[in-house]
């Protein structure tokens, strides 16, 4: 996705060879167009996939899942990283290590927000070693559900959690793949097969 | 706002005479749909008033935030609940208590998120006894920001917090304004000041 790319380029600030801070329109400032603009190519993307529900992880994720529902006109639902005094006990939960807070979590969903009917899309906003996509798996299978599709917003292709999503032989969409961020510099994946990197 | 009245009736649960539970369409599952045409209710509400941003705080303002920043075409920054490797120091802060997690927590925006030029419209999911908004207000006065108004999805207008933002001196607007939660039954203002209850 050209628009998204440019915008990781003008805005994006790499913090280290394996970070990269967005910040000014996803993670912590939010452009509401772009995100219309996210969800719509993921809809695009997944509109045959008779799709019945989205799901996504607090909190960044919410904006762009929300948006790609919009088109596709199901629900979404957002896993809590924290019991709320409505979500006291019970429903489904697994464990997710988050590299970036170097802490490990557990996320939390409600009984009855997904049933064996559903064919789910999960939606993320970054796709690192995986962890926060395959703990949504995991809460997919435990309520017996379909997973139909991963969408991911910005792709560390450098790092292994592609390899390990692709082991679970859904489509896989990332709208930005990015290949390195050395030299404090973003590489996206086509530039290096198209050579003009 | 009718169509959310409807809902809370629907599928809102009473937990207490406190707590109401609308985990089917805003909290935990969102109906996309719906906060599409919430955000355009707070658009059109505050359309007259040269936002530049909305600021909400994470997790739940952030659909109806990102819904209203797309129609008022400003950008939308959440307040995070913890700072995360990208937001290790600096930037603002204060404590805010949740009644509903019976915890304190300290929210963070980073630095140069809202200038002194900023004029802002806080929106968020639940006005119950105002600490969330109360503590967006401090990081606005904080970087020097105005504020220009307050949206609220549901007020739970028998709390203190209706009244505490009051003293504030700035716009609110809230879509569904909740006069009881007693014997099991939610019941609007309106609807006491229409004697139709």
């Amino acid at each position: 996705m050209d628009e998204l790319k440019a915008r990781i380029l003008a805005e994006g600030q790499v913090i280290s060879n394996g970070v990269l801070k967005v910040d000014h329109f996803l993670n912590h400032q939010i452009d509401p167009k772009l995100m219309q603009k996210i969800g719509q190519a993921f809809a695009d993307r997944f509109k045959e996939s008779d799709i019945t529900k989205i799901i996504t992880v607090e909190s960044s994720g919410i904006a762009p899942a929300v948006m790609t529902g919009l088109y596709l006109q199901v629900p979404v639902i957002f896993a809590r990283k924290k019991r709320s005094l409505t979500l006291s006990s019970g429903g489904l939960e697994t464990e997710v290590f988050s590299y970036t807070k170097h802490e490990k979590n557990h996320v939390f969903l409600a009984d009855g927000m997904l049933t064996a009917k559903d064919h789910v899309l999960i939606i993320d906003d970054f796709l690192a070693k995986g962890e926060a996509a395959l703990g949504l798996t995991r809460l997919i299978n435990q309520a017996g559900a379909y997973l139909s599709g991963i969408g991911i917003v910005i792709e560390k292709s450098f790092q292994e959690g592609r390899k390990k999503l692709e082991e679970l032989g859904c489509p896989i969409c990332s709208l930005a793949r990015i290949a390195s961020l050395e030299h404090g510099k973003v590489t996206f994946l086509e530039d290096i097969r198209e050579g003009t990197h």
